[in-house]
């Protein structure tokens, strides 16, 4: 993007959109903007500078910690603790909160694109992690589940369409839910191989969700006991504080050891355990043990349930709850902490050594993992993220007092769900995944021209008449054109043109002109034709429209 | 505004702009926008937030003071000082230093359409002055005044078409002129009575500038020393601090008063004559003492050019360079400091008592002052600022080096203009001028809706289907159509419709529906005319059209 003059940076996470930058990014905030529109949300704008006490009210100030940028400004003789807007959940509940009464005004959806601040503290990735990007914020109002699950759906359908006429390689993926549960949210991802988010994806059936989210199609079978086993043995480690250096001691592999992880689940002791090789998914266990709050057990619980310090827990002899996963199991001869200091087991097998009722899905998903639904291989991809829905509940109509009166003129809080799109996001994505050795390749939607036109020699006033023609007469046809009239060399400008990637590039000059032609190509073909001078601007107008049709055709209704 | 629906405060200079009013900003940017394309200006997007080194380069941050939001964020274990954009001076000069070598690439005008943020001390005038608005700003770089005049006048004419397209009574005004001098400042003010500047007009000519630009007509003419004029005498006048209580204490009137201003024009004494009831006007001093810097005398400055102590200057016996207004030469007897504490003169008269060789314009001007151009009288009016356009010359330029080199392969600094038009402004100051007892009048291109479609009564069968069919045939064709279904009375309906005021309002159902008619009114119209319903969407398409013709007939070429 920087080379092709899209942006420049400023400063670290800030760019300016030059001018063509600028452009593309302008179709795809049309783009959303209609699809908006057609779905039935309505547009608004809040302020980008909220009263940080809207955001004590619902949590936010602390979640955020050092995301949300806030700051003290002199107002006369007053102090004004002001946010900048990460996102407007705050602003627009407290909106409703004022504007709806009776259920009668319900189902309300209503977006805004704007500019959101984060101070992101290693801003990276170029313009993909910026402190400030333009958003599509929309934020939907019901009085039920049900209302909330249509506009969800209306939402998650415009996204498709979105993405879709943006010209993206998009997938819906599950992402964690919220408290509503069920498929409470998703994410939109491009797969691209430098985006920062992790996904699990089944190309044969299609099932997707990111790496927090994803289940794995693991069947839960313990391996039996059997006389093969070894005995369960002590190993004395000193030093050994992490898996790695267990291993070496020991001469084993992660894959043959059990991680041992100690919770406070509603303030219980709680044990956990995966695979030596896997991470352990917080949102899983909380979901496992049924519980609300989850957090990592301190010093002396540990020790009361290990009887050991921290560091030297294992499953055998452990005095409290004790959730496996479904892995876990099927590990023979495995190692373990050995519930005392500096002292690992080795020929650990459950159902022999230490006991467990059912096994449950508790690690984050890896590549290769099964589908859970259709059990073939997923595969890990990375992903850029360009939008989100999500089925918020009551937390911040609760927190905020944003309540409706039913059809017996009783109170309830609203039932909200928020839905949200970085349209930078859009074009950085498309930078991301679309192009080939000599530069970017747009699609008609999103391309800041849809043509451009070039006069190999300026000087030649032949060329120039001709080329200046076509340009006048396809701008005065509502195309969006450019002229390369810059005195440079044919090739500089060839390679230019190749570099920022205008869809259809209409060459001028040269023994082409004396043929009467010139010479069309589309950016994503290797083979130029020819077509008549004099036709060319209705030649041109048909190549883009029957190009549009076969962009549009991949939108789904 | 607040009323008719079209904002909502969220706290003091910050208010959300609900669908209609946003609808009405964005109508506003996209006339905007056009006509900036058409000037051949090019959009771009520079961040909101910068680094606060730029503004201390040029010397803003410290011009801004208070005004400028700027705040401390913490990065990893850096802490960044950023600002949030007020306008992008820096920001695009900088730009331009990077991209800008030859003189081949001159001149140049870049655009935005952008969030602006400012910390007003008082947030006043509901959204005529908050702290975040949507700006248009321009700035404009090329090699010479001529090119910057070139643009000025693009820039000029690219306004009075937005203004006059958004259907605004516009004035541009004489402002206060930039380094380059000459005409080199208008403002764009819409005449309201509760607009915050003050300008003076002349109705015969034409000819209106703000208050401090503003030239007076007068003509220098000393009043001849007469026989009948009163003698010099001394009057005591103890604990007379102010020009009243001197009147109070003498029996006369502030027209009969001099008020003598002691400042230190580059360093060097100067005193300053004007009318006890004239207001000084600082850029007018500047100009006629041929001084850089001009600031209020000290002390002891003031003690060694009157022998008194501050408080009890006059023009009699001062030892420095004196600049009287013309006004001043004309009042006989007048009452002036007596350069002593505690006292002043009576019976003062130019030519006799204290001397001068020329007079100037000094003050203000006022309302029924002389008009400079045609001698005719001149009005004082309040008015909305609405646009700037601004001669900058190398201001930014030099302390951001931006340079380009000349055929010569000479280093030059860029020069400079800049231009702004508050978007958000464009909407308030028609809310502020155009409006009746009972709501808001739209022009077509600003309205958020130009046909309103009113059912009288939503449980008619009869009449929900006609008011549906003609309100889809509309929106088909494209015009922006909206339909008030509301379960509400009718009477309630059409009172909301005066006050939301859109242009053009189709009421269906009652006797009307009965005879096959709808009536359609114009906002601005007391009659309503009935037409056919079969013809309905034909007709008032027709209707539209011809208003829309009228409305363009105001738009200069």
């Amino acid at each position: 993007m920087l080379r092709a003059g899209l942006i420049r940076q400023l400063m670290a996470g800030a760019y300016t959109y030059l001018p063509l930058g600028w452009r593309a990014v302008r179709k795809a905030e049309a783009i959303v903007r209609e699809e908006m529109d057609r779905a039935g949300a309505i547009e608004l704008f809040m302020p980008a500078l909220q009263p940080i006490e809207l955001f004590e009210r619902t949590g936010r100030k602390s979640a955020f910690g050092n995301v949300l940028i806030n700051f003290q400004i002199q107002r006369g003789d007053r102090r004004v603790h002001l946010a900048l807007g990460p996102t407007h959940e705050e602003v627009v509940t407290d909106l409703m909160a004022r504007h709806i009464s009776s259920y009668r005004q319900l189902p309300v959806c209503v977006y805004q694109i704007q500019t959101k601040f984060r101070n992101e503290e290693r801003p990276r990735f170029g313009v993909l992690r910026t402190s400030e990007f333009l958003m599509k914020d929309a934020y939907s109002f019901g009085t039920s589940v049900d209302q909330l699950n249509s506009v969800y759906d209306q939402m998650y359908k415009a996204y498709c369409r979105i993405f879709a006429r943006a010209g993206l390689n998009y997938l819906p993926v599950e992402a964690e839910s919220g408290p509503i549960g069920g498929d409470a949210s998703h994410e939109f991802m491009v797969p691209a191989n430098n985006g920062e988010d992790r996904i699990v994806h089944c190309t044969a059936c299609g099932y997707a969700a990111n790496l927090e989210r994803a289940e794995t199609g693991r069947v839960p079978k313990a391996k039996p006991v059997s006389s093969s086993m070894t005995q369960l043995s002590e190993a004395s480690t000193p030093g050994a504080g992490s898996i790695e250096a267990v291993c070496r001691a020991l001469g084993t592999t992660p894959r043959q050891m059990i991680k041992t992880l100690l919770f406070l689940a509603d303030g219980e002791p709680l044990a956990c355990l995966v695979r030596g090789d896997h991470e352990a998914n917080e949102a899983k266990i909380r979901r496992a043990a049924g519980c609300k709050s989850l957090q990592m057990a301190d010093a002396v619980t540990i020790q009361s349930v290990t009887g050991a310090p921290v560091g030297f827990a294992g499953p055998v002899g452990l005095k409290c709850r004790v959730l496996a996963d479904h892995d876990v199991a099927e590990v023979v001869d495995a190692v373990v902490g050995g519930n005392a200091v500096d002292m690992h087991l080795r020929g650990v097998n459950v159902g022999r050594d230490w006991q467990v009722d059912a096994t449950h899905d508790l690690r984050m998903a890896e590549d290769a993992d099964v589908c859970p639904r259709c059990f073939g291989r997923m595969q890990l991809v990375h992903g850029i993220e360009v939008g989100h829905v999500f089925k918020l509940g009551t937390k911040y109509s609760v927190s905020l007092d944003a309540e409706y009166l039913d059809e017996k003129e009783l109170r309830h809080p609203l039932i909200m769900g928020c839905y949200g799109i970085g349209v930078n996001r859009i074009v950085a994505a498309l930078c991301e995944t679309s192009y080939d050795e000599h530069g970017l390749i747009w699609p008609l939607s999103i391309a800041p021209y849809e043509v451009l036109v070039v006069p190999l020699n300026v000087s030649d006033t032949e060329t120039v008449e001709s080329a200046e023609r076509i340009y006048a007469e396809l701008r005065n046809l509502g195309i969006d054109v450019l002229l390369d009239d810059r005195d440079a060399r044919a090739g500089f400008k060839l390679k230019d043109a190749d570099l920022i990637g205008i869809p259809l590039r209409v060459v001028i000059g040269g023994r082409g002109l004396k043929e009467g032609v010139a010479e069309v190509r589309w950016r994503w073909e290797s083979e130029s034709r020819k077509i008549p001078l004099e036709s060319a601007v209705g030649d041109v107008v048909e190549m883009l429209a029957r190009q549009k049709i076969q962009e549009l055709a991949k939108v789904p209704n």
